[in-house]
């Protein structure tokens, strides 16, 4: 009877290849000669390949037979009953499927990439049809009782989580932002920030290095979209990018910093098992959001960073660098928006994509869809294709019900802000002090030693002792654009 | 029929997981935060334990069964015949043997960093003698009929080589170069360089510029040892290293330059295959010698590196710079030796270390072996173990027969030299113009396109028309020392 031990070798196996796939990843965003691509998508090929075979391979669900009547321990237990759920979900889509899939994925990048160039949506959409197809098949076969084919491709990302929930909370962003955008959004906007590159580097690094970013277990480099990876919980990656305007370095790294931390507090008893990772694509995105939100976009650590940027050659007032966070500027690009208007992108595109897939909307009709939704949720124009449905890379890959974690995340953040403030007292002066390492304990404590073995709903039940909810996050606005517009909001 | 595209697919994959594993091992001595190094160890791990599963495979052995009597293609013929002699190799150790070896090996190179900055060689004796058991037991299973355990084990770095071959030519080295040692050594060795490290980092970028390495599909980084990965054909990455004294960096980068440029111009139909990388180790290693004894330590290309080291600040006369890259000074160690030296110190590693594997000599007596055949060969007194067999990790990790190929390569370069410049006419100008591009599409022709196909003694008959020789080596030093210390050499 070894078929615990022989589970768990093949889970740290798989842990091992997942961490050499986002190294092959890293490497070729971060330091790959540009024409080392094609090999190295043999290479990511490969190893996913390799690893889709090892996950969802005949012995394992042996060794989960053998060990229905075994005696486990708590850890053991939750081993086991994520395996088990794993490896069901890899083997219900069909190989053939799920490697047409990833072709498709793939191939719809590249296609998307020339088409967003050429601002023609036409030479993307038999692409887009292709993967809405393709992704309902698979939705089809991964279906529980009881789930529809959106939820059922929701629970890549986050398992379980329901329509009727992000249909509640996204009702109430829908009816909620928009006010908060028409009353700050008439006040002048600011010069834009141009702060010279040599004195943003110095204040990420400076910035990271209060935070507990050492040479010896972190790496911050730049690519052309801040990501994050970890290979293990003592080799973390992040990285930012530079912009002759604005301070997106500062908060973006922030950003990442806060999906390192969590992976990096994650039990180390759980080190290569299958519960070694963040839970989902919410509760990590709630780790980014609530360093970018609430710390790096907050008036007493805006204190720092100014210092910080002091310190790399530029001077500028806190307050004026608060006022850069946060001010209310609609626009019709997700990702430099505003952290009042970022939560509408993504209530319209959950509900575009949710259409797609339940077969309520057809490609051919998304621009359409797209520009009204954006008047509508934001009041903006959009113009383009390249500037609309075009912009984001997600749905041309074939990643649908990804998105929502993005808001999500926002609203988790705020809960645990909450939650961590009544529970510590509040962290203004900690702010201002960049001295965070009374909340990094208590997410390490709440949130992340735990890993997978919650999901979303369970853990956020123990942390907040609720399930998402959206009122935390629009007080947290409210609070925020009271201080910086003078306004006085309910 | 379908066994030779199952058996492509395959060696495509194993290729591919080849790749992955320089990725991880360059990643680790280039980038990696030091922490990470457990759990990059595990991930090594993972992958050499499932490339060994996949290589060692039953139904590659079923393929290659069907393909007994399939009508091939040149091409296809090859790439059956070499994956039937490594399926063959792989199988014949098993599994628990060879697991055993590459854990005696991971913790040997540990215990051997310890020892050797203690220089205490009784701490390192018994994890010497427990590689060199297991060495014994692997070589038992490999042998071929008619071949001595030690040829066993030589036939990983260099297939079907003979220890008769190396006698033949180790004897030659060890009665040709002393005399050439005594003559030269006699002279007053000048001053060391000293060159900024600013000025060897221009020079270094400038030279290679010119041999065609463009940030496109090269890296060139800093590590604690020189060496090279790639992974394809168009994503090589070479490392150097820079001291306050000497012009190793620039002496080394061409070394790894050589290295490379080998993998790069491998036929491109052979891409992805078991044909796609260097046939051997002495062959790669000539192709690195070629580019660091041939290239970089000559008269002609001197002028073109003191051209770069004073575009970067320094200014050296030609000629002083080209004695400091030939000039005879024995010592004890091997990495930092002299071109005349530096193959001594490969014969004194083969004849201990063939000693070792076959029985003759005991791993207690190793210091003292050294020691007496340091002094015979080269006229040194070693002093210490660590300056003595503690030097090299090669045996702490259980390689051995890895060393000759250092030596056959200053041969072989030697020959190749010999042959340009008989079929493109000499190549003084070349060198000291820094434009080599008929040399590196000469070496591509007779060399670098073959990749695997040929196994040394036939590549090398097809390149030069002659076995392994010495002569030609001993030529080109004798030339060399009469330029540079005036010398009459017969």
């Amino acid at each position: 009877m070894d078929a615990l031990p022989r589970l768990r070798e093949r889970l740290a196996e798989l842990a091992d290849l997942g961490s050499l796939a986002m190294l092959a990843e890293w490497d070729q965003l971060v330091m790959m000669p540009v024409e080392g691509g094609p090999d190295r998508a043999h290479q990511i090929g490969a190893l996913q390949r390799l690893t889709h075979e090892r996950a969802t391979a005949d012995e394992i669900g042996q060794w989960l037979a053998d060990l229905q009547e075994a005696d486990l321990d708590e850890i053991e237990g939750d081993i086991v009953r994520i395996a088990r759920r794993d490896h069901e979900r890899a083997r219900r889509v069909p190989g053939q499927l799920a490697a047409e899939r990833a072709r498709a994925g793939a191939e719809g990048q590249e296609i998307w990439q020339r088409a967003r160039a050429d601002d023609d949506f036409d030479a993307f959409a038999p692409a887009l049809a292709r993967n809405v197809e393709l992704a309902r098949s698979a939705a089809e076969h991964l279906a529980e009782p009881g789930q529809s084919r959106y939820e059922a491709l929701l629970s890549d990302y986050d398992y379980g989580l329901r329509v009727a929930e992000l249909r509640a909370v996204f009702g109430a962003l829908a009816e909620g932002l928009p006010p908060l955008i028409e009353l700050a959004g008439g006040r002048a906007p600011s010069e834009p920030l141009r702060v010279p590159i040599a004195s943003q580097q110095a204040a990420v690094a400076g910035m990271l290095r209060r935070l507990g970013v050492g040479r010896e277990s972190w790496r911050v480099d730049v690519s052309t979209h801040p990501f994050t990876v970890w290979m293990g919980r003592r080799d973390t990656r992040i990285t930012t990018r530079y912009e002759e305007i604005g301070i997106e370095s500062l908060l973006s790294s922030l950003h990442e910093y806060g999906h390192g931390l969590y992976e990096r507090q994650v039990d180390e008893a759980l080190a290569r098992t299958n519960l070694a990772a963040g839970t989902s694509m919410s509760i990590h995105e709630s780790q980014s959001k609530l360093w970018e939100n609430h710390v790096a976009r907050s008036a007493g650590f805006a204190e720092v960073m100014a210092a910080e940027l002091a310190a790399g050659g530029f001077q500028i007032a806190p307050a004026e660098l608060h006022r850069a966070t946060v001010e209310v500027q609609p626009s019709p690009i997700r990702v430099s928006a505003d952290p009042v208007s970022y939560p509408l992108h993504i209530v319209l595109r959950f509900e575009l994509e949710h259409a797609l897939i339940e077969g309520e909307l057809e490609v051919v009709d998304l621009p359409q869809a797209w520009s009204e939704g954006m008047r509508r949720l934001l009041g903006v124009e959009v113009g383009s294709d390249r500037l609309g449905c075009l912009q984001d890379v997600h749905w041309s890959g074939g990643n649908f019900g990804y998105f929502p974690s993005y808001a999500l995340g926002c609203l988790i953040a705020a809960q645990l802000w909450e939650t961590a403030e009544a529970e510590l007292g509040p962290l203004a002066d900690d702010l201002a002090a960049g001295e965070l390492t009374g909340l990094q304990r208590w997410l390490g404590e709440k949130v992340h030693r735990h890993g997978a073995k919650f999901r979303t709903a369970e853990l956020l039940e123990r942390a907040v002792g609720a399930p998402i909810e959206v009122a935390p996050f629009l007080q947290h606005l409210k609070r925020t654009l009271s201080e910086v517009y003078g306004l006085t909001l309910s």
